[in-house]
């Protein structure tokens, strides 16, 4: 018998979810995925991912793995967990990989989007998958901002507490604000990286300031100060999309 | 104090709901929205809508009315009823009618709309927003038996039984099939008014056909058959929204 690592992409509605970690009195993502795999294999699979997401936040192409000793293929992993997960997860993809192979440390970039919904009238059918802002924004100040997140910084100020000591310096690949497509925003961050809530404390900040709320000069003034407590309002999880996770030199 | 009777056009996500119509042991949009008229008026107010609409079924221009001797603005009522109802019922108007005004038995006509989604991969975040349907499907073939449906027909074939003994004969102004877009298909359904089921079980005929798992000719063959033992599956709710009602001459 061989010790196999296999490699998941997938997606997940993250609106019934404690996020994706196991805990003890709430539903995660990996719990569920695990228990399906356990039917398959009668093993205990440990799934590994390339980080958290928080309850309520989405995935489009979250990556985990796991070590199995079964012999099933790939593609019968993918399209047996298909037919036992709920209809809220979806695994895209499934590959064999090398044993050292771990979705986490692997990961050398990923990017996340962030959804608003900028019009006087909510859309019902979306209330779970992006945040509704009411209020006129002002955009070119907001892609300034914005775009002064490219590069590399300490985002101490964006970070959420509880998150450990871990370095705080991230490298910021792409900063985007696009839209509005249909009254909607879309704002993508790509970094090597990402704190606790980081993209959320940076979207609730820049929809402050594109409400008139915060100067555009505070921008900079609160990344600099490398103080959690200078941030804004922490944008709600709803919007929030993990897009990709890239791996490779 | 004067009795006024008060219009609301209102869009609705039907997923957590058992259908409009108030029920003894479920929740229902009707009971949900005359809770929230009762805490802005002390009244016991009595909705009536255009018609029901199933558990699962959406609107997103569902029309009723009431009677009230309160003296809130239309828009009062609107804003009002915005703010208490819960993020998947919305009020998009509100106007004073006159006293004879019925929302049902003025409706000269109504739209219904059913999305599919005609892809492998399933989309999760509209799962309880359209019907997926991964099988190729026959377009053209779905779209001839469609249009046959134009005119004026009995449609006791597409009627589900429980639904008493109106009169099976409906005028239909539109029958239509569009699509795809993104893989998204739409069937626009135009009447003087619909039976129990009647979209559904259209919809569901027509996908057998698209799948070539009933043969085209069998449409007009159940049309007239005027047996509704003989129509195909019917298809879930979770892809029909009540799109319009049109009153006036």
């Amino acid at each position: 018998v061989t010790r196999r690592n296999i490699k998941l992409v997938l997606a997940y509605d993250g609106t019934r979810y404690c996020g994706w970690q196991r805990q003890k009195n709430a539903l995660s993502i990996q719990e569920v995925i695990e228990s399906k795999i356990a039917i398959m294999t009668r093993e205990a699979p440990r799934l590994t991912a390339s980080g958290r997401t928080d309850a309520g936040v989405h995935a489009l192409g979250q990556v985990c793995n796991f070590v199995t000793f079964s012999s099933l293929s790939p593609e019968a992993f993918q399209r047996g967990l298909n037919s036992l997960l709920p209809e809220d997860i979806f695994i895209h993809g499934a590959e064999e990989v090398s044993p050292d192979f771990h979705s986490r440390f692997a990961a050398r970039s990923k990017r996340y989007r962030y959804r608003i919904l900028n019009r006087s009238d909510p859309d019902i059918f979306s209330r779970n998958h992006l945040w509704h802002v009411p209020h006129p924004l002002d955009l070119p100040k907001m892609k300034r901002c914005l775009s002064s997140l490219e590069g590399t910084h300490d985002f101490s100020s964006f970070r959420s507490s509880g998150s450990g000591n871990t370095n705080p310096v991230r490298r910021i690949h792409r900063a985007e604000l696009t839209g509005p497509q249909g009254g909607l925003l879309y704002i993508t961050m790509e970094a090597d990286g990402f704190l606790r809530h980081m993209v959320r404390n940076v979207v609730g900040t820049l929809v402050e300031i594109g409400r008139g709320k915060t100067e555009e000069e505070r921008f900079i003034e609160i990344l600099e100060s490398r103080d959690r407590r200078s941030a804004g309002f922490k944008a709600p999880p709803q919007g929030l999309y993990l897009v990709e996770v890239f791996y490779g030199e």
